[in-house]
């Protein structure tokens, strides 16, 4: 497996050189939301110590990754009125990642709601109308 | 959420009542074959005590199965000679649950090769070859 890259893109927005609508963080991990959403609440969990993925992921990075995901899958649920939560992380290219960083996929749904097609930006002012309800659902 | 239905097929895999490809397990996990496979090496890892799905489990049943996700994953993509590895977890119906107890999918993956439809039956003794392969992996 390749090594860390730390020039990859969610390494830049850890360090705040590219924005994001963040909607949790503590300590190991940061929650954002996806800018290419496949369903309305689309959001992801990364830590914020460099891993390419689930592969190669310390111990405590995955307990803190997993425990932000349910933390933020149950508010994201919440405060979209969701009634269901699909959980996705993607390995290496072949798996579907196209950023290495870690990170964990949340995508709420809704009964007869299919997810978009990937790779389609979203609506700026729709995600961040999104990303309040989100944090006010986590204070 | 509905509560836990200690009559689920994967309880009932976990009591012995019905027969599984058993891959790996410890004090707190499983992993097992998926007998619908969507691509070769398909298999879940899920929690030996009751919780429904993400939603509802305990931070100990989480970081155990996440866990055991990482080290099965790494041993299938080594048996299949995967080149990446996709995660699923799904959460409710509208999520895309049917088996109301708390399982990751570990889908070892390949260049330019989809994931099957799900909800075909696999064969049997390729699902066994296959589970003998990531077996020794582990061991």
């Amino acid at each position: 497996m390749p090594e860390y890259d730390p020039d990859n893109i969610f390494a830049k927005l850890l360090r705040g050189e590219i924005p994001a609508q963040r909607i949790y963080e503590d300590d190991a991990t940061l929650a954002f939301m996806d800018i290419m959403p496949r369903a309305d609440g689309h959001c992801l969990v990364i830590p914020k110590t460099p891993c390419r993925n689930l592969l190669d992921a310390s111990a405590e990075q995955l307990s803190a990754v997993i425990a932000t995901t349910q933390r933020v899958a149950n508010a994201a649920k919440a405060a979209l009125g969701a009634t269901g939560v699909t959980i996705q992380q993607f390995n290496e290219t072949d798996g579907g990642q196209e950023v290495f960083h870690l990170h964990f996929h949340i995508l709420p749904r809704h009964e007869g709601v299919a997810l978009r097609a990937p790779g389609q930006m979203g609506d700026m002012e729709a995600i961040a109308a999104i990303a309040e309800k989100i944090r006010a659902e986590l204070a």
